[in-house]
């Protein structure tokens, strides 16, 4: 009776418990799946170790970049029902992988790409030449550097020439240090590259990301707008790629969480900041003059990204990249012409002038 | 009588100096109009003064660079009567000048470029840094480096994808140093970028290269044949911009004059190699998808000279550089898709294959 009754007790307790810790499992793997719906492709590190750690800062970033590159890719293929994103997920035999959507000559998008990489190993001699050459200390052991990068990067190149491209990356970089000691920093930035100017457009995406910078500090978005218009520069043509937004580097205060929630914060600004762009003129009437000078200003963006751009130039210098993913920046088309300028008081010269000097389109 | 017949005889052979000084004058005059008519515009130092130092190594590479842009421009202009060339002249304030002479949009030719500069000035902190790194020693006098750089170069991008983009460069380069010594070399090259391969062009155009180096010294072909094969690699690719011909640089022996007579055989060589392709194929029929074929093979052109390319970066480099002319080497058009892979076994596969293993055409 009594032992029985205890013996049944014990039973049923065991039972409860396991009901109740398969239930949890079952709302974890639920939520697991729910997240996962999100996402173009399984994260590089898996979900399942992704829980396991899920307290980390580098399994939360990858998280968010999973999100943002699911987030943008549904509200671009949206605007282009006809077409659709190829997924791509690919490894790096160093160490790493990542996830490529590629939407290529669609209705509204001539090319349109998400990627994200999470990526670790031994930092190349050129690319920690690069590093230090911006102030990094970086005590290699044995001239090894241990690193750790993962990021989520975009460029959207439309086919109407008076829907602007837009690009942006947000990024996490780990190296170990000979001692031991770790140095992370966050990066990343949203800027605009429209080949006519729209003022209301221009407004429109810097208020945006205004706001979502002065949740944190109000003396971000003047530094990061700064800094944009200063990182996107063509020297050799003395003009800047486009009409900016923000940009930062080497971001490693006030603390690991705060620098996160300000990331996670300008990740979540990308999609209302572009989108109602794109839906405002991807059906304006254009002329064949109006496509060239977007083939031209197509040409500028190539320069840019070929000559001075330091992620591109980074990829290219890191054995085992993968060169397709990190070339999807560049457009379908581009055009270089001997000595072309736009006449005076043009609509292509309104253009160049605020990209020769740039202008606050928020205060 | 003898004094007036000493008078006489003395203002007789005065004037007859004077007649035959004048005579002398005139056939000069002559033959530099002759040597000017040959030229697309003025030289950049004067005919005056090019004639008062004519036996400097510097007077006469000039003369050579600027009869080679005479000879591939009218070249070039008589296989594309339609279009013509559009000659510019242009000052650098910091020292020197250039004659850049375009043809663009024409029936044969999508693009043609032969630019000859001649520019002198204070190395650039940048360029001194680029230089030592192969291997000058460049002792500068409070951190300042007299140079005096001459040459000439040229692209040509055929609208039909049966003719292959051209490229040559030869060029002359001084720098004084702290203690007064003047270190000069030599360098340039011509190779060849073809859409599809076409065994006869590769083998004609190396050959008609091989022959002019063979005059000076049987080591050349060889060694330069393999350094433009090493040159024009877009490592990131894996894969030569073309099919290659010849590249030197720093090329500072036996002599001065040795090495002007091979700059000079090279640059006569250039019309003979490349001209007959050129009329061998600028009315073959081609497809829609060779033309796609084109643009993109001009994206991986754009590839090798904006990442790769020395010229182009020491001329962005260089404070004061003519943009347009550097960047004259770019195509016209250019495409650049995610993930293109031709089928096995096709044309397009075929030239892949010799652009990741080169191979020699003659022996």
């Amino acid at each position: 009776g009594a032992l029985g009754g205890l013996g049944l007790g014990l039973w049923r307790r065991q039972q409860q418990a396991a009901v109740a810790a398969s239930k949890e499992d079952e709302a974890e793997k639920k939520e697991e799946e729910e997240l996962r719906q999100r996402f173009m492709a399984p994260p590089v590190s898996g979900m399942r170790e992704l829980r396991r750690r899920r307290r980390e800062l580098r399994s939360r970033m990858e998280l968010l970049i999973m999100e943002t590159q699911g987030e943008v890719c549904r509200a671009l293929a949206a605007l282009d029902p006809g077409a659709s994103f190829v997924v791509d997920t690919w490894e790096r035999k160093e160490g790493g992988g990542g996830i490529s959507c590629v939407l290529q000559d669609g209705e509204v998008f001539e090319k349109a790409g998400v990627n994200v990489s999470v990526v670790s190993g031994l930092l190349s001699e050129e690319a920690a030449r690069q590093m230090r050459s911006r102030g990094k200390s970086l005590k290699a052991k044995d001239g090894k550097l241990p690193f750790c990068a993962m990021g989520v990067s975009s460029v959207i190149h439309p086919k109407n020439p008076h829907v602007p491209t837009m690009h942006f990356n947000y990024r996490y970089f780990e190296i170990e240090e000979a001692d031991g000691t770790k140095q992370w920093w966050f990066g990343g930035g949203t800027d605009l590259t429209p080949t006519y100017l729209n003022e209301e457009d221009a407004v429109h995406f810097h208020k945006t990301l205004k706001e979502a910078c002065d949740k944190h500090d109000l003396k971000l978005y003047p530094k990061y707008k700064k800094w944009c218009d200063d990182y996107f520069y063509i020297k050799h043509r003395g003009e800047r790629r486009g009409i900016g937004g923000i940009f930062f580097d080497d971001m490693d205060s006030p603390s690991k969480e705060e620098v996160f929630q300000f990331v996670k914060s300008c990740a979540k600004a990308v999609v209302p900041c572009y989108i109602p762009i794109v839906k405002r003129h991807c059906h304006d009437s254009f002329t064949p003059e109006e496509k060239l000078w977007q083939q031209l200003r197509r040409g500028r963006y190539v320069e840019f990204n070929l000559v001075y751009d330091r992620g591109t130039k980074f990829g290219l210098l890191t054995p085992g990249s993968r060169i397709e993913s990190i070339l999807m920046s560049l457009p379908l088309t581009a055009r270089w012409e001997y000595m072309h300028t736009p006449p005076e008081s043009s609509k292509e010269a309104e253009i160049l002038e605020v990209l020769r000097n740039p202008k606050d389109w928020v205060h």
